[in-house]
């Protein structure tokens, strides 16, 4: 219900402005019992870090995460489970900022950069922490790559979570040549060895032209078995939508085949199934996992659009707080194509969402 | 937090199975004080009800809606509204299930119907109510539309939410010849009048060849002040994705300019500003209304993949529930492109999206 | 979340008015494969059944329920489970009222009644349905009865819930005396044989006086594990305070020795503990079955206050809607002492709070 | 929903364990531009702060709260609200803690306090910290106060909420002495100067016993308009009895006249209403400010039993975690009646509440 509240029986909660003295969130409803360390956390957290690549914002933060409480250590625990585990209790998570750099910010409070939530906050609240954008900044996704690494906790080792960048700017890669195994190999999160060169110069060419480009991101987790997620409003695919286009700068979702389906024919787009060993073998997976609402044991599948980061170097026309017009570029350390980092966050949503789905299939059901 | 219910201070609860005696929704927290009689519902839900042309399934149901509750006229609200009005408590609405054949569904009970959400129901619960589909019916639908019929009163005459299929199978419509003015004109809400009769031949033909297709639909509301929606998990945009993905057989959603923005510059897709009477005049709209979770004032605009029905009469390869193969075609009464009568259902969730939007953010700021 | 919904996997969401031509609920999260009848639930519906003593109010009403939704029966549950079952998906279940009198109500719509809820009403809503009280009716509890039938089933034998009358007036049973096996022998739920004929005195003066009386209800459950309910804010006993203190005329509510705690000495207060066979046996249950919001594995208990019938034949002062003075008499067919009708909907909250309390335990610990 | 989370628009979310290194709580949902500092809060952090007496605990706690976010202040809000204000987004309070005395665990690590949560929270989750109580200690109140002094900022100043003692063991104020102006001045919140010696004195034996005693608290909030709450399980007194319940200790929650309305006919009961100037002017407060759900105009009244301090110097029977039977004593720091320091916690609650229902009825109203 709440806006800054995801989830039903796993619930996060963010909280936190891009230049405050901290952001994190807290992880409710957690099972006990299950083993948590901060280096588990951080392992998340540094694959989202800025300032790791030329092609990311080079903004310093070591998005250092310190556990607060709901974890707990002690002989019986080290016996049993080889380290601190979860109580069952709330999970506070802190990160601290450390590089906000002092700056003149008169220029962005009072000039509303397009693309920017910088209107519609102040439209709606009237009064706005404008430094860095605030709590619209994209620094908030650290908190979610936190509650994603708890929630990976609570899937276990059974359910794998993978993310990749499928397109950039109008690059898309070729699926044939699909490596999950490269993709950490390579600054985009890219699993087609033969784009990353393509990429590579499409970046450069764009950041030197103070422009930035959008992003197509896929996720994918296997191991998920069929029955999770419900009906109607509770659909496992309803609730990956909606909380796939709650991260910053998405504009598109899709499950599956998605929007290739509308012009699929009836037979093309029939996941058809064969006797498998316990259960049924798919022979497609054009639902990406999922029929009505619930998962069916085939991989969840779900890809993202991302558009073009919003702060550009070139001017764009726009208008001050007061209504007056001005040109307006936007100085600073920007992401050229903010869909690179999209990628760990867009595991960690999918991670939460799962986790969620875990726990309220065995509460209704038991199993 | 509930499976089968949607929103949070606008609340609507559905129930109600394909072959059950009725079926139905309770909407809660509706504001006291709005007129709303049968007819003004009724309206709605004879927008989406089968049977109207040979492009939809030719099952015969009046979908006759009747007010339980909530409502409540007297000499005084007579004189003071004109009619009946809602008074703040919960308004249950019940469309009784008039053209439920009695036939044989051993077939559907043992088979697995590729592409629906037999075996993933079962697979969940173990026992399902199979006869036409049950709770995975896209009659469940109808609720969506008579409770989509109350939000729009709550949001009132100033705010318009239309629909149209923009895509049937591999069929798009040109944007430039859109008319909004003629959706109600063809059996296919379509706005361009040179794509009906492509369309026509194109669904003849699928029909024909025991086959189905797939469309996408555009709902666009205009009308929504700048300022609703929130940050982070209740973003509208969040909250739209996750509305419109909970409908039968949609497979994508997205925002604006979509996926499409993956592709463009940041020049492309920044919605330049100028000023404006009141507030500031965009000069595009690739943001769908929406920036930062929250609305801008523009029109607010989703589009939405359908895949093609997945109820065919040629044959396609499944499993019993024993786990045995055979090959399955399904008989009956079925729409050959449900994304048509998908139309109504999906403004119905855009103005449940939006009514709950309005309450919360008035309830936050009081605005 | 909603204002008539109650619970978070376990769910009911009542509706309907006293007057209207309907009430009911909709139970969603019901576990699936879960015995269920109409008789099941008509079971409870006739303990809290209008007409059938002089101690309670004279308007009939067959409060026969329908099952709408949600249970399912054809060859293989009735193998299996020996009948219909709940399918997991929304349970709605239809009373319809059928002695709704035609009268003048002009008397009650004008005339605020000291201690109904006309004039709270009509300050938050501005319009109300005021034909025999509407929405705030004592006929709403109807719905938690049949629900509470429902969370029985979910519970399962193990846990017994059963309520009494401990006090009607000033006149408070001896616990010395008291006898579980009785209460369903009179018409007072009384467990305390030698306060029969006192009551059956006191009740017929307090009627012919033209007054009415309180009363508190005790409500126990056996066989509730060890481990149920959660810290903080989702605490057995806190839901239970919360879901007792929703039913009509209830003005206080107390777990374990309550009130009379506040008297104790810390020694006198220590539920003390021996060695059990599985867990541990305690010397006392001053906790009421509760620590720290988890229950201990004791038998919870619950007693409540409930205010005397507001409708009385006296005259009490009072204004009308347009501030006149009047003095108001409630003609009519009332419960002297509501608190008697109160003890099967007192016992359906204790068995909703508890499988809702069952269903998130499982949730999040698996066990 | 959460198991950590208090409201519905104005939402609390509180964490932290006794000794862990510091607790908090994030209040999201509350309205934008409230002026809140530090120093707003702290004031009523300090009521509530340990060793400020003979009669609480000696614990040394500053319990100095921090603002990490949704709180804004630059030379706008410094001209326009004096200072910072809120922006509508995430309060995140945090609270060190300080005084976690190193010392020896092992004794309350395996044995079971009675009246404590030992054994439930074990039952429950299988592991927990048991540091002075972890979870379920009275420490994590302190983050409700800080959500409280919040919540009155949203309320704002029309709202007058205060507390008081009113039984300590036995000894009961008298009513007709009561004085809302001296409980500050006194080291028990008591309104009846003549009680002041002799809780003193009781208080003094009790703890030199090594005993501890129970007491009953009332809260008051005057100024709270007509119209808030809503029926059935969003009922304001409901919702009040649900928070007062979660409260560490409370046994007992009434409203009004509470318990004692069992007793009273019809007529003692009502509360007559005669014409007032703008609203009815009401003769009694047996309702306590709440009918049918919704408040009234009148002062809202709670009153909470609060059990005796269950940490006793005299030995008490229990077991230990592997089932054998041993004495405990509980040495260390206690509130020789918890009573006294639940005075803010309860006003805190209050306030809560109040908010959120202040915001929902916004919400759905629009008044």
């Amino acid at each position: 219900m709440s806006h800054n509240t995801f989830g039903h029986l796993f619930r996060v909660t963010t909280w936190g402005e891009s230049h405050g003295p901290a952001l994190g969130c807290v992880v409710d409803g957690c099972p006990p019992g299950i083993p948590l360390t901060e280096a588990m956390i951080q392992h998340f957290l540094d694959q989202r870090r800025p300032g790791t690549s030329r092609f990311v914002t080079q903004r310093q933060e070591p998005d250092a995460v310190k556990i607060l409480s709901g974890v707990f250590e002690d002989d019986r625990t080290l016996e049993e489970f080889g380290g601190p585990v979860t109580t069952g209790t709330p999970i506070s998570l802190l990160i601290e900022n450390t590089d906000q750099r002092s700056k003149d910010y008169s220029e962005i409070r009072d000039r509303y950069r397009p693309g920017h939530a910088d209107y519609s906050y102040d439209a709606k609240y009237g009064v706005r922490d404008y430094r860095g954008g605030g709590r619209s900044s994209a620094r908030e996704t650290a908190a979610r790559v936190a509650a994603g690494a708890v929630a990976r906790q609570v899937l276990g080792d059974g359910i794998v979570i993978r993310g990749a960048v499928v397109q950039i700017g109008p690059h898309a890669i070729d699926r044939a040549n699909r490596d999950w195994s490269i993709t950490g190999d390579n600054p985009f999160w890219c699993p087609d060895p033969a784009m990353v060169p393509v990429w590579e110069q499409f970046l450069d060419e764009t950041r030197k032209a103070g422009s930035s480009a959008g992003a197509i991101v896929e996720v994918q987790a296997s191991g998920v078995p069929a029955g999770w997620g419900a009906p109607i409003y509770g659909k496992l695919d309803g609730e990956l939508a909606g909380a796939m286009m709650s991260i910053n700068a998405v504009k598109g979702v899709e499950i599956g085949a998605g929007f290739a389906a509308a012009a699929f024919s009836g037979e093309q787009n029939a996941d058809e199934m064969r006797a498998g060993n316990e259960s049924p073998r798919f022979l497609s997976n054009n639902n990406g996992g999922i029929a009505g609402g619930i998962s069916t044991g085939q991989d969840v599948i779900v890809r993202i659009a991302i558009k073009p980061t919003s702060s550009i170097l070139n001017e764009v026309k726009s208008v001050t707080r007061e209504g007056e017009e001005v040109d307006v570029r936007t100085k600073g350390r920007h992401d050229p194509c903010v869909g690179i980092r999209a990628v760990p966050v867009a595991e960690a949503m999918m991670a939460c969402v799962l986790a969620d789905a875990k726990l309220r299939h065995r509460g209704q059901t038991g199993r």
